[in-house]
């Protein structure tokens, strides 16, 4: 085919599978983009961004600029939630190149006349479309390049700023040629922004041995919100199995009064779309999920799909499960561990069409009933084109749906279930914990190609994981992983009162729960305060009035002379909220450093005075130097420094 | 929708652009081929890169290997020139599954009953399309299976090899994925493997003030293929601009005799499917070209896309040149500078077709007069797009055919010629003097994405560039540069005779050749011989013997202890051939290090003796450490070891 365009444009970035995938970002969040742009020759080129909202009819456009070597950039920023498509356009400017070529033969004196006789077609060309103060401007050109007589105003007016103004703001576009479109998904900001607690309804009884009610769980929303979370998170409230229900601690006899595991679920009181009767009812749920907005708290609902051996799918889609030759029906099993209370389900069974829609259904129904968060139960051990459909059918109905994976999976696994929709994941945070690991995580999660799509939710603990690290660790410990999760990522929650009350009891030699809720009821003081709650209060207010900790990828690693000693600079969009964090990732003994401050992001010169204050404690300081020393002491193991110039 | 497939393939490299562009290789070379596959759950997975060249029917399968973490890896050989189409496949292995988990079961006791008539299914399946043999052992195996009696033989037979074997071999790939079709485009060994020769033809008179003619080149043929040469480039043979011709040294006004520059193309004589008359005729050229050919040697033709104002194209195509409002018809410019011998072509123009035609009707013409190598002027300064097209047209009729880009351009300029179709690409050796540059060019060179479709071309000198640090250097450092070019990169070339008898004067202070032959005829002594002819001749002999000099991208750069020595292995596809490269960068003063042996790609331990033996003077060394003494002289600054373990 022969193509007479000569500008290629190669390299859009940001760009995943060569646009088979979409980015993320949030409402009024910025998009780089940079691309390779080249022409053969010498002429000079032009390139724009051109973006367009999905229900937008024009595209809008921002001129790149070029930065180094033929690469050229340009930003924009997205307002509104959905789809936007974006693409790199670009084009051999004649007016300029004809302009520049002037400017240059005039300096060495070379004679224009023949060139200024050119010049008439670009600006006539140009009054077409310009306004009538323009195109007099233009007409009046178009004569003086004609007049012999005028050479001199004609080269003056040639080269002038206003006419390169002119050219810029009327390009000519001619065999113009773009980069294929690529999309950005936008979000709510709360995709990004996102401060989670989650607690088991059936514990949150102040009786002890009597199961926790959606009445309960009213009760407990002030202390919830008062700390400062946005999300609440409930496993499972779905009717529990009773055939080979697990006992406590997992064991494979349930005996009289055991509750079993929320996630085993469907009995004969219902399956996905019914309410296990104990919690209370729907309506009650429906005031619980009104009551938690009014306190400006989302419930976050678990969206797991498997089923107990009594779900009533088991019986009117006995084709969704696996059926063994023996007649019974296939549990769950990782050869050689059982799970004889969960039934997988069939992937490849011929009646997918109809599973499908019955899984979308489902999540459908609880949108309606004012569910707008989801945590989805161990989304890797279903199918990626799966979450792929289901993610995007109720995204194009539900924009406000937010989905979050609990993917402690295999890293290209976690990566590819963002790329297929999640907004949210689960990350490896749980377990890193040198200062080394942590730099080297963060790095991967906001310097390579997962910023533009994976949103990492760090978790200190969860009912499914106790790190070693949390086994019997004391007080600073506990402050320092909230500290952590809390100012490396924007996305953060935590397994409570668990979490806030220190409780690390473990089953031996694992990182496990003793005695975990996941198979039974809890008894907790909830009206217990301490040292942990009054931090994580003040943490998440600090994280709700600055900006810099609203985003996880604006992140830079400062310099500091003890590997105890973690600091990092974060900044928000405009660079009015710079905060440098510094955190001690030991337990019992004070330490010291000295921080390098990153003078050239702060866009100041040693010895130019700066103050830090200290947003938990309130004390400032005074710095002059580059390097400034620091201690931190067990008691509170944490700076959260806001910068003032 | 719905896709039921639960495999998915991601990052298949090589790929360029997401498959827009395709990758290249030679005949014999190997492609590999790695890939993210990825499942949920826990499944055995299995993968295969299939391929097939373009004339074939059926896909030929290589099954790919799991590396570290859901990374997969196999390669293939492509054996014919043309294109191959290569993609990744993948499934979920459920008979491996079955087995597996029968394996882990039963090492943990469990009765494995109902999976044995499980078991059953797989191996009737596998018999409807296996041997009679096989078949018999399968149905033997079915029947096994069903037979509660026969549980022990039963169990011995699910987790045998030779079931395992019969997996492998007739893989169901129930649900197979497969990635998106890649292209490799596959030339003959030229395309890599090439070591150039330039003169001008006018310059090859014996006797002084007498033009050269083919005549005269047939009998400088020996001399050239003797020097182990195997294409031997010629400048522009077509008649020579007569308007505005340049004068020598490029002086605007000719004089009396001035020959004018051979880029200058077209007269009254004709254009560029014509022959300059002082150079002989046509049946003269093809006589040469098939003489050349007798001796080894291919005839390189120059491809310059310009005309001198007198070419015929000016009078019978006027709207290929662009014509200015005074009349005047544009010659080349980059202002301020004036090229009034050139006429640049006016690409823009609306009768682009048959320029285009006219443009792949001249090349088709020298092809059929025996023409297989084009080294193209300036590709830069003409459309991408165009040479995309014209390549490609060229090599659907004539894959022999080896385009030389002569792309001394911006980086990205460089590279996008070579995605285009360019089969080789001159580059920056020309200017890259210190062992620092020569390492990161030749990262940049063999270890990005640039490895997989450009195929660079080293020249220590062109008629074009007098590089300043050849301009009075002494013969260790014109020795140098030919070891350099020879043996890091598989393709090179000289302009000779400039270069082997180490002419270097220059215009003051420019990287350019006084009195150059662009511009007049030049007398030299065509019967010479001196040490740079002698080893010359012999590292292009070692170049012929040592598979290891015929590729690029199998390079190893070795630690050594001095900025003026750099050290490097090279290695053919059987590391049969094995050599260590030491060159001085050193001209006056002789240089000593101790070389680190790259023990870990040599497969050998410390103190495991080797014997190196240096392929120019024959000598052999014993080594028996990792770290070993080197001197080298200016009298022979380099050594090319041949390892023998």
């Amino acid at each position: 085919m022969l193509n007479q365009k000569r500008v290629v444009i190669d390299n859009v970035n940001p760009q995943l599978n060569g646009g088979d995938f979409f980015i993320k970002r949030v409402v009024n969040e910025i998009v780089n983009v940079d691309a390779h742009v080249l022409v053969d020759g010498h002429d000079i080129i032009a390139a724009s961004v051109l973006y367009k909202h999905e229900k937008a009819k024009v595209w809008k456009e921002v001129r790149m600029r070029p930065t180094f070597n033929d690469e050229w950039q340009a930003s924009f920023v997205v307002e509104k939630q959905g789809f936007y498509t974006y693409k790199v356009e670009g084009w051999v400017d004649y007016a300029m190149n004809w302009q520049h070529g002037i400017e240059r033969k005039i300096d060495d004196n070379q004679h224009v006349n023949s060139e200024l006789l050119e010049g008439i077609e670009f600006v006539k060309t140009i009054a077409k479309k310009a306004t009538n103060i323009e195109k007099e401007y233009l007409d009046r050109l178009a004569k003086i390049f004609a007049d012999a007589n005028a050479y001199d105003d004609a080269i003056k007016e040639a080269i002038s700023e206003d006419l390169h103004k002119i050219f810029t703001k009327y390009p000519a576009k001619l065999l113009a040629n773009t980069s294929k479109n690529l999309k950005v998904y936008v979000d709510r900001l709360k995709a990004r922004f996102s401060t989670w607690y989650e607690f088991f309804p059936r514990s949150a009884s102040e009786t002890e041995g009597v199961h926790g009610t959606f009445k309960d769980c009213e009760r407990l929303l002030p202390k919830v919100a008062k700390m400062g979370f946005d999300t609440l998170y409930f496993p499972p409230i779905h009717p529990i199995g009773e055939i080979n229900r697990k006992g406590k601690n997992n064991t494979t006899e349930a005996h009289e009064g055991d509750v079993g595991s929320t996630w085993g679920i469907g009995s004969k009181d219902g399956g996905h779309k019914d309410i296990h009767p104990q919690l209370g009812n729907l309506k009650q749920f429906k005031s619980l999920i009104k009551k938690a907005k009014e306190q400006g708290l989302e419930i976050a609902m678990d969206y797991a799909l498997q089923s107990a051996p009594d779900h009533p799918w088991v019986k009117e889609h006995p084709e969704w499960f696996k059926w063994r030759p023996d007649g019974t029906v296939q549990y769950a099993e990782n050869p050689p561990k059982k799970y004889q209370d969960i039934l997988p389900i069939y992937w490849e069974n011929k009646d997918y069409k109809a599973l499908w829609n019955e899984c979308l259904d489902t999540m459908l129904y609880w949108v309606d009933c004012g569910i707008n968060v989801f945590r989805v139960d161990n989304p890797h051990t279903k199918p990626f084109y799966f979450w792929n459909w289901i993610i995007s059918e109720v995204k194009q109905k539900h924009p406000d749906v937010i989905f979050l994976a609990e993917a402690f999976t295999a890293p290209k696994v976690m990566a590819r279930l963002a790329k297929e929709g999640y907004t949210q994941s689960y990350t490896y945070f749980t377990w890193r914990n040198s200062k080394h690991e942590f730099i080297e995580y963060m790095n991967e999660l906001t310097q390579s190609e997962l910023k533009d799509y994976m949103q990492p939710n760090f978790w200190p603990n969860t009912p499914d994981i106790n790190p070693y690290h949390l086994q019997g660790a004391n007080e600073s410990k506990f402050i320092q992983r909230y500290a952590l999760a809390s100012t490396l990522s924007s996305s953060i929650g935590i397994y409570g009162p668990v979490f806030e009350q220190m409780i690390s009891d473990a089953l031996p030699g694992r990182e496990e729960y003793l005695n975990s809720e996941k198979f039974q009821i809890s008894q907790y003081d909830w009206n217990k305060e301490n040292k942990l709650t009054t931090i994580i209060s003040k943490i998440n207010l600090i994280r709700h009035e600055n900006e810099a900790l609203q985003q996880t990828n604006n992140i830079k690693f400062c310099h500091i002379e003890n590997d105890n000693l973690i600091a990092f600079y974060k900044w928000n969009n405009d660079r009015k909220n710079e905060l440098l964090i510094i955190i001690s990732l030991e337990q019992y003994y004070a330490q010291q450093g000295s921080v390098q401050l990153p003078l050239a992001d702060l866009g100041i010169h040693q010895g130019h005075q700066i103050q830090v204050r200290d947003l938990v404690t309130g004390s400032s300081y005074n710095w002059y130097d580059e390097w400034n020393f620091i201690e931190l002491h067990p008691t509170l193991p944490f700076h959260i420094f806001k910068i003032n110039k």
